[in-house]
């Protein structure tokens, strides 16, 4: 027996980059949060402490400023492909880079040329890798909270002798939802293919009549794939963030369907995925 | 010398209550966090621990259900003056009453009728606080980021021996906006009154030519002032943060402007009161 | 009517500290957040956007990092008093200066010499004041966990029709408490007092059958006035963390206060003073 | 080409148990943060909402609770195992079941019977799984925030055009460590287990002359592997908290080591995994 490394990265975390654009009077802003991790061969850098094959993370941090200026800052997918490849090409000890980008979307005042109002919705994710065998994109979105005050039921559950929970055909159906989808391709338009995708889901889970929080992300999952070809497979991680009606009986005050308590903890956590049957393999895609 | 009991209150602190409007089948939704605080005569409840005079918080809490369907929810300041008047007509030892209110807006999902999407933005206040000596409104808005590219000078300031900041005739200026205002009378079309400051507050942080994040403040409230004859006082509390430009001249890259790093800690923070000089006493509207 | 500047202040916020002693082979750490704001004739640079009189934010941060080495880092009550006078003195414009800093403690580990395990229990808390009227310091801890499993009882309470509480003489009691206490005087062995009132306010909270959170607060101040003649006031705000007794009589097993459910909102909230009747008058020594 | 349902799981998450021993008046408390996560054959609950294999998240939270006291709770892996075997054992569709407790630790005030402050330094943590292929504990601890003034080097490391960090042979390290370890085997004494690795990982912090924050994480998994049989792998993830040193030259005042800034983002991201070659497979033991 011998003790060992196995897998391993490092990386500098959480830069938050601002890139403005101010090439003409009417200025554009990105708003990013940049992770980057490498793999490769860094035993040395371990076991024995020698770092000569580590590039430092501030040299990391670096160059996700200088990249934006060099390169610019398109779709953050695009962005994020630019420095995981220039990791790997650049860095003799990197076979793989992990790039992460959250973005932070600013809608403009009144028209107004430089002044902004950060929209403060939902967060644009996405997480590129690159390595030996290939390149992964997986994109997505964070924080989108979204509720619907009917159209939800939920009975017919299993019930063992702790079940005490009434079944209900009519109740408040409440997430903040978390989506990631694997893109099957890197030739993406991949502004148009977000938008889309998100418009998909918004519609997607208002038009379901939902019977549990799981039948509605696998609808939306479903019609992801069916119009979206780029997309190989979705993965959905939903808080059933609980509603509940707040009994007004005692004090003759009737509730019909009106009054709730919004709860923080515990919640129900959903987790599924939704993939074509001939995905191509994911690879590193999904590593955190 | 003797020990005693100085300003005392307590209540129900968030209390997360949703109140959906079923009544057509085109939903509507409020979402609110309510606290409660009573103050009035509860010396015993401290130096005895004789309880007679204390109105449980769970009671309190019971109440901002209960009235939430008994006298429905308007503005936040409409249903604020309704609970604080409540308590303070309903409960004996009770002579002063503070209702905080904080509401997060929901945006619907394409025009769908009970499919929401939580806006995200800003969050709308309120405090109302109603006692023997009179009723007070202060209202406002927290949370709302915005920032601009261009427009913000800061020099010409004093200097001393630790004084290194280089003056700059162009830098990014970006804050987290809390403004809270107190009206000078109860008898306002709230939201109209919410909505217009609003605008207003956005239009001249963008419009202003800003000589510091003081200078542009003082403009906001002094507008606020002159256009909404409702408003006595207007006090804004706006972390500066700061986008420090960087450095890519190491790498042969040239930064006009264009990359920035955003810092989180430390910041500067500017806190600052804009009034009428005959403004109406503000009594224990500021009372935390 | 005219509109005028009310009370303003500016400053840097959230300054981390961290100053290493290391004359000796058995190091120090002191690991402080430090927030200044100075107050004074600060008109111009809201109304015109002259900012000659002001220094810096940047300048103030400079000022405390190079403080902490010209003159070190005693208790923090010594060093907020140096960084206020420092600023009231050397800054022509300045006439008052408010000085907030929090410790985090450290421990050493295993008595090693320079290596050590944030303690992460409560934080010691200061703020200090000076201006053209006075001193004032106010010390004080926050994020204090504490909790009794029984000796607490809440019974004998007012009803109204919305109370549904019912009484107990036994219940779980938690709060996660802020005491801030106003110093009668600035010739104090800061650390020893500090200690000293931790102690009392912890044993106090053990030993005192509750009748209520207010009769434990109450008891702990008057406590703390007892035997400490160097404090004037003191001021605690504690949530009252709810522990619900969880019904398993569904699932016919016994609950005799045993399993709970410690619930996160809403939460009481018990703001209470207590404090010498012949205390000096406070001045500025609670503004936020 | 078919549309289908990948890899999925639901359950109830941050169930907050605190469980009260007082079969003595000397009270002891356990205070534990519970999800739990089912997994099997859920398919039609996904696709076409039927829900008649689904157990609610709500009986989870009820099963969390009663068997809290009617199984006790001992070490949170063996209560981890209770729940998840249960969960496996009773529930038709669950081919597996996924437990993760959080243990937040108290301490006795004075020795006081049933008064106790929360320790609030790191968090104990286990993912407990049972299916078909076997059982797994994944054990660990999370937040403890330990630093090395003196010790800690940096420097021969790679350079490209983006490096500018300067080497050093003396820097403050810091880190808030995550580190999780797997069990070999579940015939463990769990709580000697985790006081020994716990001590191991703060001993090796302080011990070793650190050559880069990969070198000290490697060292500490390798003494827990070495000394503890019972454990087949440990994985660390370890920020490193950036301490800068401040540049007072300006000011005219030396800075040897002694003012430092902490930083919060970006921050360097350190992931490693030290294992025996001999380990045993890891089945489902580290899906998230």
């Amino acid at each position: 027996m011998a003790i060992v490394l196995g897998p391993n990265q490092y990386g500098k975390a959480e830069t938050r980059l601002v890139r403005v654009y101010r090439d003409t009077p009417r200025h554009q802003i990105r708003d990013l949060n940049v992770s980057t991790a490498l793999r490769g061969d860094f035993e040395a850098a371990h076991t024995t402490g020698d770092q000569a094959a580590v590039l430092p993370t501030d040299s990391q941090k670096n160059t996700v400023f200088s990249l934006a200026k060099e390169r610019g800052v398109g779709a953050i997918e695009a962005f994020g492909l630019d420095l995981a490849r220039h990791f790997v090409a650049e860095t003799p000890a990197v076979s793989g880079a992990r790039v992460e980008i959250d973005e932070y979307t600013w809608d403009r005042i009144h028209g107004h040329d430089h002044s902004f109002v950060r929209r403060g919705q939902e967060t644009r994710t996405t997480v590129v890798t690159v390595d030996k065998a290939g390149i992964w994109v997986v994109s997505g979105l964070k924080d989108l909270i979204v509720a619907k005050t009917t159209g939800s039921e939920f009975h017919g559950f299993y019930k063992d002798r702790y079940t005490t929970l009434p079944e209900t055909t009519d109740r408040v159906l409440a997430t903040s939802l978390i989506a990631r989808w694997r893109y099957a391709r890197t030739d993406v338009d991949w502004n148009n293919s977000y938008v889309g995708i998100r418009a998909l889901l918004l519609a997607t889970f208002s038009d379901v009549h939902s019977l549990a929080l799981q039948h509605t992300l696998y609808a939306m999952g479903e019609i992801v794939l069916q119009k979206h070809s780029e997309v190989a497979e979705i993965r959905f991680s939903a808080p059933n963030k609980h509603h509940f009606l707040v009994d007004l009986s005692p004090f003759g005050v009737d509730n019909p369907g009106e009054v709730f308590h919004a709860a923080d903890r515990p919640y129900g956590l959903i987790e599924a995925t939704v993939l074509r049957d001939d995905a191509p393999n994911p690879g590193t895609a999904w590593l955190p």
